[in-house]
C-alpha cells in the first residue's frame, strides 16, 4: 500500500517554517505497513495544488495533506479540494460549534473569516479537531483516500492518532506488521553490523532489519510482515533474542524509548535519585533529562560548572587539582562527580568535563577530549573519550556516553 | 526566477531522517531573490528520480538535488542523472584525490565502491567537497541549471555557500535584494502588527514585510527588491527606522541573530558575566546559552535546582521561604537569583521557578505559572508569567522571557 504526503504553504517554501509533519506522518504510516512514495511541498496556489493532487493520485492510494487551512485569504486548500472532486461547499455544524467553543475560551470576538473555518467540501467526512479551529477532512473518491489536516503539528498528530490511522487500517487491507526495537549504545553501526551478520543474513524475506543511528546510539528495528499476528510476534521475538545474545553488552533496552527515559525508568523503579555536574555539555544533559515529564521523581538537579570558580565553590573541586591536572582531567572529573554526589545528596551522580570546541584545545588535549565520571556511594568510574572537532556533536556524544556509563554502573549495583 | 528542490533517499520517506536541507536551501535562495516553487522528496528509484527531474524542469529554471550520492548500491542518483542528460560517466581526478585524502586521514582502506565516488556524469562541472567523499555536480543543460549535492547537511551547506549560490548569482540575472531584520521580544505578532500598521500599509510594492514568529519572539524582516543596491539599502533602512521608532521598547536588536547571542554580545562588550538558577526550565536556558561558541567568556555557569534540596544547599534559599511561599513564588525566585549572584560571584544572574507541567499544577498555581527574577549587584527585578499548559512551550517561553528581562536590566544599567 502506497501513500503520498502533500504539505501546502508558502511558509515552508521560503524556509520560514521547518516541515516536521511529513517525517512524523511517514514514520507512523511505515509502522502500520503503508509506504510513502513521495512528499511534495507546494505553494498556496490553486493550479499547483491541483497538479500535485493529480500526480499523487496517479502514484498512490492514500494522499495525506497538511496545511493551507488557516482563516486568511492565502489558504485556498478547501476550495481547491472541492474543485478537484467536482463538488460544492457546505457548513458543518459540529465544526462551527467547535470554532465557537474555542473563541469563547479565549474571549475573542468571532468574525466571518472564523465562521468560514467550518465550511468544508460537500463530499467529505469531517474529522473534528478539538485543538484548533480548522477541521480535518476525509475523502473517499474513486477508490482512493484523500485526507486534509491542519499544519499545526500537535493538531495534526492528534487527528492522525485518533482518526486517520485507525480509519486507514479499517479501509485498506494492510498486512499484519510487528516492530521490535533494540536500543544499543557505545558501539558504531558498522561494528554492530559485523557482530550480528549471521543473524541478519539468515532473516527470512518477510522480516527486515533496519539500523537507525543517532550520535553514540544505534536502534535496531526488526519489522515483520505477515498474516498471523501471533506467529509473527513469536518469530520476530526469536530473532530479537538472537541479536541481543550477540551484543548483550551494548543493549540499553529492548524497547523503542529514549536512552534518558530508559535510565530514568530504571532508577525510578528502584527509588534512586540522580544529580549531575556538567562542564562542556553546558546544560545539555540536564535538558535531555528534564525534557521528560516526571523526571523530577529521579532528577534532583545539577550544576553547570562552566567556570573553574563554580567547580570549586559548588562542587568542592580542589584548587590544587585544577592547577596540577587542569579542568579537563580524570582527577577533576572524579572530584566533580563525588562533589555532586555528596553536596546534592543523591544516590548516583554524573560529571562531564571536556573541550567541546571550537576554541580551548591544545596539542596535549585537543578539541573533543572529554572525561566522564559516574559515581554511586560505593564506586566511582571514570572514562576518557576522544570525540571529533564539531562542538554540537561533542556535546551530544558526551551526554549519551555519560548515560551509558551510568546505566552500566546501575546494573552492576542494582539487580 | 524559480527553483525546485528534490531530496533523494528512502531514509526521508520512512521518517528515519528529518529533511532539514530543503528548508535551509529555501531560506538561502529566498535571500538572493530566487523563489522555491516545490520541494519533492523521492525514493532511491531510477524511474521516480527521472519523473521528478522531468516535472521540476517543466516548472523551474534551477533544480537543486540533495542526497543519493553515498557509496552503497542504493544510491543511483549519478547514473540516473547521466541517463537524464543522455551522457556517459567519467572519473574525476581531483575528486579521486579528495577521496584518497579523506581515507588517508582516517587510516581506512580504500575499496572499489569508494573509488567510484569520484565517477561523475560527463557533462558536469565538479564542485569539490572538501568535507566528504561525494562531490557536488553542476549541470547547465538546455538553459536550465541542475545541481546535485550530498545529503549530509554541513557538506551541502558549505557547497551551497562556496560554490552554488555564487554561481547562481553569476549565471542568472537576479534582482538586487536587501533584507533587514529587527528582532523583537515580549509582544505577540498581532499586537506588533497593530502598532506598525501605518508603516506597513505605506510600504511601496517592492518592499515586503514578513513576520517570523517564534515562542515569545517575533522577527520582522523587510525585504527590498530593486536595481540599485545603494538607493535600495537607504530606502529599506528608512522604513526599518520608522518601525523601530514605533516599537522601540520591544526591539532586542536590529540584526538577524539569536536572542541569546544578542545578550552574550552585549555583556561581552562590557566585560560582564552571568550565572543562572533554573528550576522548571531544567537546563534549557543554560543549554541555549552554551550552544553558542565562546559563551564561556560571559557565562560562568549555573545550577539546575530541580529539588528544594538544591535550592537551599546551592542557592541558599531559606527553608522558611519555601515553606511559607512555596518553590514557585516571588520570594523564592528572588532568593534564587540573589543566591546565584552571590554564590557564583557574577555581575548578573537569572532565576526561573515555575510549573512546566503536565503535573504539579494546583488551583492557585496552575501549570504555566512561572516566576522569573533577574538581578545585578544593585537591583533585583521579578515578574510573574502565566503561560499555557504545554510543557515544552512553557520551558521555551520562560527562557526567552528571562533573557528579555535581563536585557532590559542590562540596558538600564549599562549604556
Amino acid at each position: 500500500m502506497q501513500a503520498e504526503i502533500i504539505t501546502i504553504g508558502d511558509e515552508i517554501l521560503i524556509g520560514q517554517v521547518q516541515d516536521t509533519n511529513s517525517g512524523w506522518i511517514s514514520r507512523h504510516l511505515n509502522q502500520i505497513g503503508v509506504r510513502v512514495k513521495q512528499v511534495s511541498s507546494v505553494s498556496d496556489d490553486r493550479e499547483h495544488i491541483l497538479q500535485a493532487l493529480r500526480l499523487a493520485s496517479e502514484r498512490a492510494d492514500i494522499i495525506l495533506m497538511t496545511g493551507g487551512l488557516g482563516p486568511t485569504k492565502d489558504d485556498i486548500t478547501k476550495k481547491t479540494l472541492a474543485e478537484f472532486f467536482g463538488t460544492g461547499m457546505r457548513r458543518d455544524n459540529e465544526a462551527l460549534e467547535n470554532v465557537k467553543r474555542i473563541f469563547a475560551r479565549y474571549n475573542a470576538p468571532l468574525i466571518d473569516t472564523n465562521i468560514a473555518q467550518a465550511d468544508v467540501p460537500e463530499n467529505c467526512i469531517v474529522l473534528q479537531n478539538r485543538n484548533g479551529t480548522a477541521p480535518g477532512m476525509w475523502f473517499d473518491h474513486n477508490g482512493k483516500v484523500y485526507v486534509s489536516m491542519p499544519g499545526v503539528p500537535f493538531e495534526m498528530q492528534i487527528l492522525m492518532e485518533d482518526e486517520v490511522l485507525p480509519r486507514i487500517k479499517d479501509r485498506f487491507r494492510l498486512p499484519a506488521i510487528i516492530h521490535k526495537t533494540i536500543l544499543t549504545a557505545g558501539i558504531g553501526e558498522s561494528f554492530l553490523a559485523a557482530k550480528i551478520e549471521a543473524v541478519e543474513d539468515g532473516l527470512p524475506p518477510h522480516i527486515k532489519l533496519a539500523y537507525l543511528p543517532k550520535l553514540g546510539q544505534v536502534r535496531l528495528r526488526l519489522s515483520g510482515t505477515g498474516t498471523n499476528m501471533e506467529t509473527l510476534a513469536a518469530e520476530v521475538n526469536a530473532y530479537a533474542g538472537k541479536i541481543v545474545s550477540l551484543v548483550r553488552e551494548y543493549v540499553v533496552i529492548e524497547e523503542d524509548i529514549a536512552l534518558e527515559k530508559a535510565v530514568l525508568t530504571y532508577m525510578e523503579d528502584r527509588g534512586l535519585n540522580l544529580s549531575v555536574a556538567e562542564s562542556c555539555t553546558g546544560g545539555f544533559l540536564s535538558r535531555q533529562i528534564t525534557q521528560i515529564p516526571g523526571s523530577s521523581n529521579v532528577f534532583a538537579g545539577g550544576v553547570v560548572s562552566y567556570s573553574n570558580g563554580l567547580k570549586k565553590k559548588v562542587l568542592g573541586v580542589a584548587d590544587d587539582t585544577l592547577r596540577t591536572h587542569g579542568a579537563v582531567s580524570e582527577a577533576t572529573a572524579r572530584e566533580m562527580v563525588e562533589g555532586a554526589l555528596h553536596h546534592f545528596e543523591t544516590d548516583y551522580a554524573i560529571a562531564i568535563t571536556g573541550i567541546a570546541g571550537p576554541a580551548g584545545g591544545s596539542e596535549e588535549k585537543p578539541v573533543g577530549t572529554v572525561w566522564i565520571a559516574v559515581a554511586s556511594k560505593t564506586k566511582t568510574t571514570t572514562k576518557l573519550f576522544h570525540f571529533g572537532n564539531r562542538r554540537a556533536q561533542n556535546i551530544e556524544r558526551s551526554a549519551t556516553n555519560s548515560l551509558v556509563l551510568l546505566l552500566n554502573l546501575l546494573r552492576e549495583e542494582n539487580k
